[in-house]
């Protein structure tokens, strides 16, 4: 029983961050691996042990919340408030790199953003979004995006199978191209200024749920597939195209 | 003057050192930014200064040494004793994501590699290859390779314009992709595990001299053009590619 009353956001940032304790204990053992989809889609005991362990927090604390999470420990059901939660964005990575995953955690009420945290668990870099508030990574403030790069002059973050979805070559009308296999963590970046677009053929909600509040309060953009540049609260793939500015987003959509 | 004589190795391990404090001092300043051979080769201020101030410190260590550095602040002069010397491996990264870049420096003498130093100079990593004696990450030994990970089952580190050089689509080979932008980073990422090839179309011997004697000592393997597994002394692009191990490696080069 908490003493004095704390926000949902300070709940949640404090949650987020016992839950990568747990996932930094977890990850030094031996992992159980198994697969979904196919061969190569990964999932762990550490995924679902972590979004357990956030699920029954959330709960413990909040009566009757609605959850749409990846590892489905606990049944998706729409309510007044919900949580979009992606125990560990990039599995693969996770398994094979112990580096470059995330925790991702989206708060949405009625259907509206209300605060997104994205969180490297290794790297101990924690981004906030606040709708209609900011963005920050680690308690500081991040600086708006650059609205006048040209695509030209973008680095673009996707995988070959995207690029391949293009009517042009998009080598030739990009500056370079990053792949790292984090969604959360590449819309960060696009974020953070890192980079000027993450892009993927196939994406669901709690991939992009909690980043995409980040990136909006920067002044980035995206679009994602029927859902345009919004969340539902669906279970279904949708291609993923983001944006450090309007222009870069659109001069994509243009050339697919 | 130093009052006891410390190895060559540990000479170096402290310049490279002295040499990330540098750039991370600079960092944070503005950058000149110019372009070289078109208008996405980068070079700065820093890439340059960072050169000069571990050039200046090795001439004044030892006598008679040559060079083969990416930025020409010395000439390229072969001698018994040669530094091969990147400032800053992933001047892209560096410039915009100021982080994912390293400093590499490669010692060979009458053309054997002696050691290798990779230092990621934001991730405070340092990667240290000694010829016939192992590979360490900040002072601790890194493991040796899987030597039994098929193509297949292989994470991939290239770019789009590498996998077109490829007869095949090598997507259908290959488990993943990710690309980073730094070849010095993306050999150590194979030396230590976290992925099990990184290739490129055109690099410098500059690029890898350092990172493939780390890569050496935990059983990985390359092909570099015309120089097949070893470096020379040239100015000369070659393409690259490596492995985990051989199956990978010769896999690939099979596919091309």
């Amino acid at each position: 029983m908490m003493e004095v009353p704390i926000t949902k956001l300070e709940f949640t940032k404090e949650l987020v961050r016992d839950t990568g304790r747990l996932i930094q204990s977890l990850m030094s053992q031996n992992l159980n691996i198994d697969t979904k989809q196919n061969a190569h889609d990964f999932v762990t005991n550490v995924d679902k042990q972590a979004e357990e362990f956030m699920v029954a927090a959330i709960q413990a604390m909040y009566p009757d919340q609605g959850f749409i999470t990846e590892e489905k420990m606990i049944d998706n059901e729409v309510k007044h408030d919900m949580w979009i939660i992606d125990p560990i964005d990039g599995t693969t990575n996770f398994i094979f790199q112990k580096r470059n995953f995330a925790i991702s955690v989206g708060y949405y009420e009625e259907g509206q953003p209300k605060f997104g945290i994205v969180y490297d668990v290794v790297g101990d870099e924690m981004y906030v979004g606040i709708t209609g508030e900011g963005a920050y990574l680690n308690e500081q403030k991040l600086e708006p995006l650059d609205p006048n790069v040209a695509l030209k002059d973008a680095i673009v973050n996707a995988d070959n199978r995207m690029f391949k979805t293009f009517k042009v070559d998009l080598d030739e009308h990009i500056m370079v191209q990053r792949y790292l296999g984090s969604a959360a963590l590449e819309i960060i970046a696009v974020a953070a200024g890192r980079t000027n677009s993450y892009m993927s053929r196939r994406l669901k909600p709690w991939d992009i749920a909690a980043a995409v509040i980040v990136l909006k309060e920067v002044g980035g953009t995206w679009y994602f597939g029927d859902y345009h540049d919004a969340i539902a609260y669906d279970d279904k793939h949708e291609v993923f195209i983001s944006g450090s500015n309007a222009t870069i987003l659109e001069s994509l959509i243009a050339l697919r």
